[in-house]
């Protein structure tokens, strides 16, 4: 008998919790094997001040329905960076926190850095002889880890991306006068959510006109271009444009704007093109122009949730406690989808974390088309299966009713 | 026997089509008085060109059903103000071309700029001595009509504004770090909108921590001791502001930030007041500020729809064409609460257009608390039955099926 701990870390996405709830779940239909369910509060940063909560205790059944379908992290979240020293001091006072409280299993819920955390931590374990399974969860609305088919979390930032680019592009279109409209969509280095604005497009003369992805160079002169050749072609135009578009200098476009700002892991904080851009088309062709900045609300908005996705956040995560029974450390589980299958099904695997961390998957550039303004239809097949169903959300006074940390 | 035409105007909102379809339905009960239900393209600017669409024959039962929750303006929109003197060319113009089309009932779809349309409409009728019914159907999500216990299309937005408001804080809140999170809503010179934010707070301690309407002069000494105040108590402060919040000299916020542009009926654009008050906090308090302006997305949502909302603006263009029947003209429907019902109960009813033209009605002094940083419960009362139950919507591909102009 042993305890589980789990954590969340990173940017929250609408699934994460969805996650956190298969751990749980999956948790204690094994409770002859694990006693006890430990949640770090903010992540290994808050664990190492001695912040957990006792899940197994806190959660009834009915919270933890709801819990599956709450947004934001429910254990609160960190962007804390271990040290890449593995002599550093904090590694055996980490694991003296972790034998104390006799877990055997440790789930780190996260992207890139946050799976950068679960290799050093089960490297250590490694040259300690710990048999703590270490094991990574992958959540991210960027969908840029590599050896894995997507992200949970990814499928309702797409599906929240698509509908939104959908019902902005029809609200623009009331009026019979040249507009543009810009729309700026998160994914840092990798267009796959800005890409998932596609979707949106009912026929090919439908709106967004205009797709930018941060895997092509984007130049000022040929968008000044792209835009006038469609708005003589149109009344209104969509442009969807990721938030982490840099110039063939490598110059982010927000940067024109601001000196940007960077985290704990040397990120920086890209938002603010699409303003740019705004002000820019309104200056040179004197129409209409107005920017969105879809924002926090696309990782964050319960209501537009993917039922696929937040199933397979659940999926993903109860195949981790199972990997942890098997023995398994050092893995983020993964999923790809079965070739033979004639309709889209998708298994469940483990890959060492070690290929996962600190690297992107970029969008791929094949799917790029009309010198990097459109998308193929290609990642339509790709892409639909993810955003498919809604759930069904308790509602209270006219809102989804979520679960809290009390 | 004569014929229905029907037109949209001003913004659009999630429910103005709701108020289209109550149109078509009810009309298309009434085809042994009605015979043709013709749209407006483009409001009466459009209409004045001859640009019409034959609805009766255009959509078919399963599109009128996907009409009800389509958002933006299925007829498409204008901001076209017709001119003050009655005996301008435009209006003999006009009602020959109703007459033309054998037009007995014109409905208008719109806020306080229609209402003023339909009033000059029909009070040239009256002097030509037409017998066209002339009448205005409410839609604005800034609920600012006066006459009327509230307006479709504002329980959607709000509705969108509460769930958003909670998502974005709950997103914020998932650092053990202090924040700001600065959050623009629409609602032009009324507080409204704004105010529904607080409905996304689930009790007392919860965010929105403050809430600022432009009904209250906007000082900035003020704010910052709030929000300093606020930041010592707790460690993610939530503010919620009104688009058109203005400082005493009746300065617009977001006027210090640009020249903001107006519109035909004289109309500023009020926007970036939550990216000015973002860079402001962020230098003041050096903690980590983010704003989120909502946009356009509030008013253009389906998949955040109220019922409510819905259904009422379908009842409300019912009861138009059943006044019109009764010979009705000159007038806005309005509706009331049933006060002697033990639940909510809406009652529909005409009131005089030329007393709402023109007119605005501002969110009520005594609901806003605080020194003007908050909203007194009174006002859930009243707000929460606006955004309750959601539509089912038909899906295709994951997204809303939506109905469409050919």
């Amino acid at each position: 008998m042993g305890n589980i701990l789990v954590g969340q870390s990173g940017g929250p996405t609408a699934a994460i919790n969805a996650s956190l709830y298969g751990i749980i779940a999956q948790g204690k239909e094994n409770m002859d094997i694990f006693e006890k369910i430990y949640g770090m509060r903010n992540g290994i940063e808050g664990f190492l001040d001695d912040r957990y909560v006792n899940l197994s205790d806190t959660i009834n059944a009915d919270d933890l329905e709801l819990l599956k379908t709450t947004p934001s992290a429910y254990l609160g979240s960190c962007r804390y960076k271990l040290p890449k020293d593995i002599n550093d001091a904090v590694y055996p006072r980490l694991f003296e926190k972790l034998n104390a409280l006799n877990i055997t299993a440790l789930f780190y819920i996260g992207g890139n850095d946050s799976m950068d955390t679960v290799a050093k931590l089960s490297a250590y374990a490694q040259t300690i002889g710990s048999d703590i399974c270490i094991l990574g969860i992958p959540k991210t609305i960027d969908n840029d880890l590599v050896e894995i088919d997507h992200t949970p979390g990814f499928g309702s930032a797409a599906k929240f991306v698509a509908s939104a680019v959908r019902d902005i592009s029809m609200d623009s279109h009331v009026y019979n006068t040249k507009s543009v409209t810009i729309i700026e969509i998160m994914g840092r280095h990798a267009g796959w959510l800005t890409a998932a604005s596609l979707l949106a497009r009912k026929d090919k003369q439908d709106n967004p006109t205009l797709i930018y992805l941060p895997e092509v160079p984007f130049k000022l002169e040929s968008f000044y271009r792209d835009v006038e050749e469609k708005l003589a072609e149109r009344n209104n135009v969509t442009v969807c444009v990721s938030e982490g578009i840099s110039d063939e200098h490598g110059v982010f476009l927000c940067e024109y704007l601001q000196a940007a700002e960077a985290d704990t892991f040397g990120h920086k904080n890209l938002t603010g093109c699409g303003k740019l851009l705004e002000n820019m088309v309104k200056s040179k062709f004197g129409v209409k122009v107005r920017s969105v900045e879809l924002n926090v609300i696309q990782r964050a908005c319960a209501f537009i949730g993917s039922k696929a996705d937040i199933e397979e956040a659940v999926a993903a995560s109860r195949f981790g406690v199972q990997a942890a029974l098997a023995g398994e450390t050092g893995k983020m589980i993964s999923c790809e989808r079965d070739a033979s299958a004639e309709t889209y099904t998708l298994r469940y695997k483990t890959v060492p974390v070690s290929l996962v961390c600190n690297r992107e998957k970029k969008f791929p550039l094949e799917w790029i088309t009309k010198n990097g303004t459109d998308i193929s239809p290609a990642f339509l097949e790709y892409c639909t299966p993810l955003i498919m169903g809604e759930m069904q959300l308790k509602t209270e006074n006219g809102l989804p009713a979520y679960c809290y940390l009390k």
